[in-house]
């Protein structure tokens, strides 16, 4: 294989590269800006970097020319996600290439070349023992690959490493298999791509089967976190018949009564048309979408921080919240009262939602077929879970080479002497010569969750995005949602290709989103200095007046648009 | 695509073939073929059939030179495996291509095509409707696509025509994703490529994960019926830790108690090398392999037959029964009550044998640990069963490639007029250039099941054949059964491909195996014709009495091995 596959021209080995920065960075929620900036004051508000390819002509930007020896610690923290070793393999060989006494450690944790530990570098004593390991090693980075929880962590390291004037540097790497760490500078994680095409492909098989044996309703939940963005693109690559977004169950705050009797509905509409058979996509987040099922988690998530056992936590519940436990079958009681993961959320693998609404959809079909209100067949449904059999496949093409360009950007942030960076790739729906490289601060990815009114208390950290219910892709779905319902137009995109037809699609949510934010924004940098330069000292007064003008409403919208009040509607 | 695609030489289309015609057949259990013959006066004993392509040279054979117009019917019976509809599509093209207004007619029933109905064309209902449908449309051949049932079928529906001097040929195409179809013409059965390459992708991919996380053992059931070859093939490909093949359960007389104390003394002794994850595969067919759950499940099944309500069932079990019942777990119990499935085997997608055994591991072990004979970490389980996410699977090349040569064998068995035949290609381990291609009377391929002594009772019918426990295939899996279990040699052979490297692999099984019957029937007339030629009258004294010493001594030993009472072994 060849070690320089997909690797945009910008970076390809033995090439030098330049830096060029941009304007210092902010957050997109700009009232938790100050609250950010106040928890890190090293390294919040650092500008975005670009790498591109030196060239003769540019003489003004930083040109990476030195490459002394350099020694890098990579580690994986959190769950494993397909394509995390193609990051290794990038970093490996463009610190090589530059300089082939440099030298490359893995720290022991996550995925199966260095195994997995724990799930996070957090506490002090975490962070205090990193800080002494890369001491020890004399690292002059550490790379952190890893999903929203590690890459907080990689920020917080950053600071506190630039706090106690500690030398090393942290980068972090996006990858996560949730496909949920996006945002303005992060286009796609790697191993969505891999996982979405393996799900995708087993959905559609289940399609298949379920198109033949014309008896079965097959309830599938996937892997995938609390957002949904697994479904929303296993559903745009598959067809299936339904899907329950988590996104849109928060939105409506639809009750798990409501959800059971949408999916009776669609059953019945089917049954009219003389189908008994059909396939629904449940994400495993959806249970903690569920208003009432979400104060219950956080009620029993409460009880467990006091201490109290799992036998009594039951009878210390509120009683509405009682009620609804009570109500509940005991498989999924007993999945409700695991313990929370670190990021403070369900144990979602472990909760079989796709067996309790099974279960609650031939509850309901039963109760109308004796009030006479359903007249079809007898409602079978078959349960599945998605989610070890996709996470450990071997990475799909797009991911490989996004992970090995990543790795390769990793090193030159490092050699540019950057701290608490993510490594980012931009106009990944091109193709791979015209990717982007560049590097955030991962600050300015933050934002901070829980609200007093409009004060932003609790600590920054990275969220996971959830779908964005205005973006193309979701309307793209909910376009065809109704045909997908009732007419069977299952689509079966086949296993994963390595070479030949199919071998370079890209997921879907990816290619129908508008994206290339860091181009949009040098091309609004490009304005302003157009702006500048026609508006020079000497300039008419009309030519003044028109800009002046222009410009006061321009600034006026985006005033009121950052304001912390507005969430994304235009205030009317 | 090239419609011509995968065909041997001797059948490209427009090509005039010429069938070559073997010996009249006998059976495999020499004992059995006097029922067999009673049973099917006027197919029993037919020759085989070989299609070559017509060379100018060869006079003496029957070519097929008429291409007159023909009616053909096309059913797929019983459960839907990958690979079917090609070959209907293989079946179309060689019956267009010879005379364009022929007709091909589908049938509703399996598959999604054409929809799943019964799983069985057997009453005498059934019969006579088919043969009433077959008049009606003038049909002069009916293509029975299915596995081990339904050509069952397909040789009693012909034999029934044959009696009636109804004109319509059956022929039948071995297609079932369990593999089982196996016999000394049949080396392969279309969709059981597919199914191993589909589930091998998915072990291999939990294997990943176990290494991993490092914390799980993964319970992975297969759909496979009573045999095991799928999970002996997939083993092959992907090398999980542990395979319970029933066949070597079912001549071992292991109990349930015994199959769980080997996999705890596997666990155990994992866990003395640290290791506290693993891969543990289970053919669905186990729970039959197990002595004592099948005189179980036999007396439920009869208890079934004689109207007994399933609440009574296990009031009226033997004792001996009855305590092996009420020790199960009740949801395991609840599933053995189902009713059995029309080859009178239990419903066995519906046990879940893998959460039986983990269930009753994780006793164990806790067992243990609490007796201080077990001192490693908590054992923990996560069951799969996978089977409907792989039978709706894109077919493999192979698959395609050996489909749509038996749907052109199909057209040249109707031209040839033959009955009760079924398509066969051998050599299947060649290149597709040097397939074999044929037809042998399904009723060669019979056995009897049910013995009184050594006196065949029962209706001769195909069965689905076992694991050969002293086949290459077989041997090659024991001699690395140790390193699977505790090197974690995980093997993951990818998605399967349609192009580039891996896309024309073949199952191991196949190709380990020596087959090539046919071939090996062949060679033997040829010394056969030898020996006539050498041996004439006229020929030494010397050489008559070395004929008649050696002819003696081949035709003592075979005698001796095909007596009723040889199972195998020379008797000693």
């Amino acid at each position: 294989m060849n070690s320089d596959y997909g690797v945009p021209r910008e970076l390809s080995e033995g090439t030098t590269v330049r830096v060029e920065f941009g304007d210092g960075t902010t957050t997109a929620d700009y009232s938790s800006s100050h609250v950010i900036s106040r928890a890190f004051p090293h390294t919040y508000g650092q500008p975005l970097a670009h790498f591109l390819r030196a060239t003769a002509k540019v003489t003004d930007a930083h040109i990476i020319s030195e490459h002394p020896v350099i020694r890098v610690g990579v580690v994986f923290s959190g769950r494993q996600s397909p394509g995390g070793h193609n990051v290794i393999w990038g970093l490996h060989n463009a610190i090589k290439t530059h300089n082939p006494t440099s030298v490359l450690l893995g720290f022991v944790g996550g995925f199966d070349l260095l195994g997995r530990t724990v799930d996070q570098i957090r506490t002090t004593e975490q962070v205090n023992a990193t800080r002494a390991a890369c001491i020890a090693l004399k690292l002059d980075g550490l790379v952190i690959i890893g999903g929203v929880t590690s890459n907080s962590d990689a920020a917080q390291l950053a600071e506190s490493f630039a706090e106690t004037k500690c030398s090393t540097k942290v980068v972090g790497v996006p990858v996560t298999l949730y496909g949920d760490l996006k945002n303005q500078f992060v286009e796609m994680n790697v191993g969505f791509d891999t996982i979405c095409r393996v799900n995708s492909q087993i959905i559609s098989n289940i399609c298949t089967d379920a198109l033949s044996a014309e008896k079965y309703y097959y309830f599938v939940r996937l892997m995938s976190r609390k957002a949904s963005h697994v479904a929303l693109e296993c559903a745009l690559q598959s067809h299936p018949n339904l899907v329950i977004l988590g996104e849109e169950v928060s939105l409506s705050k639809l009750t798990i009564f409501d959800i059971t009797k949408q999916i009776c509905d669609a059953v019945q509409a089917r049954a009219e048309q003389d189908k008994y058979h059909g396939v629904v996509i449940i994400p495993e987040g959806l249970i903690e979408s569920i208003p009432e099922v979400y104060a219950l988690l956080q009620e029993i998530h409460g009880l467990q921080r006091q201490g109290v056992s799992v036998e009594n936590i039951s009878s210390q519940l509120s009683p509405w919240a009682s009620a609804l436990f009570e109500f509940l079958p005991p498989s999924i009681r007993k999945q409700l009262l695991l313990l929370p993961e670190s990021d403070d959320s369900a144990q979602l693998s472990q909760i079989e939602t796709e067996k309790l609404l099974a279960h609650l959809v031939e509850a309901e079909m039963n109760k109308r077929t004796k009030e006479g209100t359903y007249k079809g067949k007898k409602f079978n449904a078959i349960c599945h879970f998605f989610g070890y059999q996709a996470r450990g496949a071997l990475p799909s093409k797009f991911d490989c080479d996004y992970a090995y360009v990543l790795g390769h950007i990793c090193y030159h942030i490092l050699a540019a002497g950057l701290n608490g960076y993510m490594a980012t790739v931009t106009n990944l729906k091109q193709p791979a010569n015209k990717w982007r490289c560049g590097a955030a601060p991962i600050t300015a990815m933050m934002t901070v969750k829980q609200y007093i009114g409009a004060t932003p208390i609790g600590k920054p950290a990275l969220h996971p995005a959830t779908i964005d219910l205005k973006g193309k892709a979701y309307q793209l779905f909910r376009e065809k949602a109704s045909s997908f319902l009732l007419d069977d137009i299952y689509r079966n995109p086949g296993p994963m290709q390595f070479e030949g037809p199919g071998a370079d699609v890209k997921p879907f949510t990816l290619c129908v989103e508008d994206q290339d934010y860091m181009g949009r924004i040098k091309k609004l940098q490009e304005y302003l200095e157009k702006v500048k330069s026609i508006v020079k000292p000497g300039c008419s007064q009309e030519v003044l007046k028109a800009a002046l003008s222009s410009m006061a409403s321009v600034t006026e919208v985006l005033s009121v648009m950052s304001a912390p009040s507005f969430n994304g509607q235009i205030p009317l």
